[in-house]
C-alpha cells in the first residue's frame, strides 16, 4: 500500500484553502489516502509546528508522510524540504525551525530541498507565481513521493543536516528532590501547561504518584504561582477545579486543573519566560 | 469490508490528540477507515456524548463502530465500555452518561468492560501510565475489534445492561391542545433549540402546520418568553429574524429563528431548568 | 473508480449533522470517498459559498461531485438542483446563487431539479417532513449519483442553465496606470482581502513586482485607507507588520500585512461596497 499523508497547517478549515491543497493530492493520485493533523496551529507559529510533528508523526505507520505548511517565510529564501526521519517517516516541510523537536529527540538521517523546476504544480491557472506553497509545492511534491512518482532522490538535492534550522531548546535541571523546567507548550482545549521534564527524570528525583509538591512558577523571574499541588496519575484524581500535576501523553510532566483550565485559572501561559519549579 | 470507525471527543481538532489517536488506528490495520463526527463536544459534557450519538450512530451504515470520547473521570474507577446496541452497532465509551439517549430510546443489547491489560496499546514511550485514554484504550480498542483481531467476546468481561450509567431524562406531558417539555439541546451553530417533544406526539395533541402557538419558555419557574410563534414546517417559512416552531431532523419540536439565533436573540439555553409550554 | 464527494456548508462541525450526512452516504455505498471542502462558510451566506466552489472544485479530479448546503431559504421554494460544470465536474447545491462564480467564470453545461420523490432519503424515522436537506436530500443524491445507482438524467427534470439564480458580480476598471475593483471576499484565517482584479490585467496595466503603488480603499464612497503599498509576489516579501499587494492563489490582486491581518490591521472589510483603486 502507499504511504498515508497527514497534513498539518495554520490554515484553519474556514475557507477554501485546505480542499483545494487536498483536491491537487487526489488529482496526482486517487488511491492516496489523506488525513488532517490539525489545520489549527497558532498562525506562523514554527515551534508549535515542531511540536505537534514531534507528538504525532510516530504514532502514524511507518513511512507515512507529514506534511507540515507553518510558513511564514512563505516567497522568500527560505528552504522547502523534505526530511527523512530516522524512525522511518517523511516530514515535508519549509525548513523553519519546523523540524527542531524531531531532529533532537527522535532525528533525522537525510533532508533534501524540493526542487521546484520539477515538484511544482503547474496549470489550472497557476502558471504564474501563485503563492499557495501549501497547494502547488508541499502537497504536490508529497504527493508525489506517496504515489512514487518520484523516490526521496527525486525530490531535489540533498544538503547537511546539520543545516536544517533550528529553534533554541531549554533542557531541564533535575536534582534529588527538585526539579526545574520550563513549560513548553499548551494543551489549547483543555487548558493544560506541559513542560519539558520527562516523567522518568521526575521520578528518579524521588517525586512520587500521591505526593504533595511545592510548585513555584516565575514569569521573567517573577513568582507568579506558589502553591502545594498533587502529583498522581490522571486529573481525575483531583477534586473538581483543583490543580493537579500529572504525565502528559508523551510522558512529560503537566499541570492541569482538573475539569478546568489551569491557564485559564492562574493566567499562565508557555515559553521561555515561563519556567517552573517542583520542590518536596 | 471492515466496519467503520468514526470518533466523537471533546479534543477539538487544534492540537495533535486527534492526529496521534487515529495513527494509532491506522498502525493496527491500515484498511481501516476513520470519519470524524466531531471533537467539539463540549468540554466534559457528557449530557451532549449522549445526546450526538442518538442524532448520528444510526445513520451509519450497520455494525459501524462509533467511539465516543468525553471523559471527566479519565483515570479513576469509571468502567471503559463497548456496547452492543440493539439496532446493531458499536460504542466505544467510558461508561459514564453517555450511553443514556441510546440506552433509552434505542436500547443496549449487551456491554463488556475492556480489559486494559490486553487491550491497551504498549510502547511508543507509553508503556508507563499514560493517560490518553482516547489514544491507547478507546481508539485501540476500537480499532482491534474492527479490524477483527478481537471479536466483541475480546473487548473484556460482560456486565449487565442494566449497570450502565444513565443520566436522568425528563418525560414531556402532552395533551389535548397543550404540550410541555424542556430544551434538551441546542444546535451549537445555528442558535436552535429542541425540545424533547415527539413531533407525533405534538400533532396528535392537535397542532398543525401553519398554526400560532403560544409559546411560554420558563427558566426555573419563571415566565422568560412568552409570544405567539409560528408552527410550521421550515425556518425558511417564517421572515428572517421571526421565531419559528418546527421539527428538527430527529423529528421533535424546535424553535429556531429564521436566518437568526434563538438562543441569542432570546437568551434561553438547554437543561432541565428550562421548560417550554405550547397551547393553542 | 467511483467519484470523490466533497462537502461544503455552513454546519460547522461543532454537532452531530455532517456525521449523520456522511453516515447516510455511506449507508448507500461503502466504497464512497467523502472530503471536507469545509463546514464554516459564514451562515446563509450563498456569496462565499459560490466563491468557495470557483476556489475549490477545479483542483480536484475531473468527475468530483462537489456538495455545497448553503441553504437560508431550505423548505421554501427554491429549487435543490444538480449543476454540470463545462470543466467536468457536479455541483450538487440549493440554486440560490451559490453557482453564481462558477457559471459567470468557468460555466455550466446543464442544471436539473432533484427529483425529491426518488431522490430523497425515507425511512431512519424521517418518513415525515425532516428538513434535514443537506442529510436526506444533497448528501443522498450526491451519494446516489456518484454510487451509479441514478446518473445524471436520474436526478430529475432538466431546466434552461439561463434560470439558475446569480448574485450580482462587479467587474473591474483596468486602464494604463490605474486598475479599480472590489474586495470580493476574505481569507478568514490571515486576514487577507482578494480584489476582483486578475494579476494579468493588473500586470498589463504596467504594474510590477517591486513597485511601491497608491491604494486608496474607499467605504460607500469615502476613503478609509490612502497609503503607498509595495507590490510583489510574497507577503514573506514585506517586513513583519507591513501591507503588501501581492496575487493571491487564484492569481488575483489581493491585500495583506505580512504576518499579521490587513483585515484587523485596518479595519476593513469585503463586499461591493468596499472599492480599491490602485494608481502608480
Amino acid at each position: 500500500m502507499k504511504p498515508i499523508l497527514v497534513f498539518q497547517t495554520d490554515f484553519t478549515y474556514a475557507e477554501g484553502a485546505v480542499s483545494s491543497m487536498y483536491g491537487v493530492v487526489k488529482t496526482v493520485d486517487r488511491e492516496l489516502e489523506i488525513f488532517d493533523g490539525t489545520h489549527e496551529i497558532p498562525q506562523f507559529d514554527t515551534w508549535s509546528a515542531s511540536y505537534r510533528l514531534y507528538q504525532s508523526v510516530r504514532f502514524w505507520p511507518e513511512g507515512t508522510i507529514y506534511v507540515s505548511v507553518v510558513d511564514p517565510g512563505v516567497g522568500t529564501s527560505r528552504r522547502a524540504c523534505v526530511a527523512k526521519t530516522k524512525d522511518g517517516y517523511y516530514i515535508v516541510t519549509p525548513d523553519n525551525g519546523s523540524l527542531t523537536h524531531y531532529k533532537k529527540w527522535v532525528g533525522i538521517e537525510a533532508v533534501r530541498e524540493i526542487d521546484e523546476s520539477v515538484n511544482r504544480l503547474r496549470g489550472k491557472g497557476t502558471e504564474e507565481v501563485a503563492i499557495f506553497h501549501g497547494r502547488d509545492l508541499f502537497g504536490y511534491t508529497a504527493a508525489r513521493l506517496a504515489s512514487g512518482i518520484i523516490d526521496f532522490e527525486g525530490v531535489g538535492p540533498e544538503y547537511p543536516v546539520e543545516e536544517i534550522v533550528e529553534l533554541p531548546i531549554l533542557e531541564p535541571t533535575v536534582t534529588e528532590g527538585r526539579a526545574e523546567g520550563i513549560f513548553e507548550i499548551e494543551d489549547p482545549n483543555f487548558g493544560n501547561l506541559w513542560t519539558n521534564i520527562p516523567l522518568k527524570t521526575f521520578k528518579e528525583a524521588g517525586f512520587a504518584y500521591g505526593d504533595m509538591l511545592n510548585v513555584v512558577v516565575r514569569h521573567e523571574g517573577e513568582v507568579v504561582f506558589n502553591e502545594k499541588v498533587l502529583f498522581h496519575q490522571s486529573f481525575g484524581m483531583a477534586k473538581k477545579g483543583e490543580p493537579i500535576i500529572y504525565n502528559n501523553e508523551l510522558m512529560k510532566v503537566a499541570l492541569a486543573v482538573s475539569q478546568g483550565s489551569f491557564i485559564k485559572k492562574y493566567g499562565i501561559n508557555f515559553g521561555p519566560e515561563w519556567t517552573v519549579e517542583f520542590t518536596k
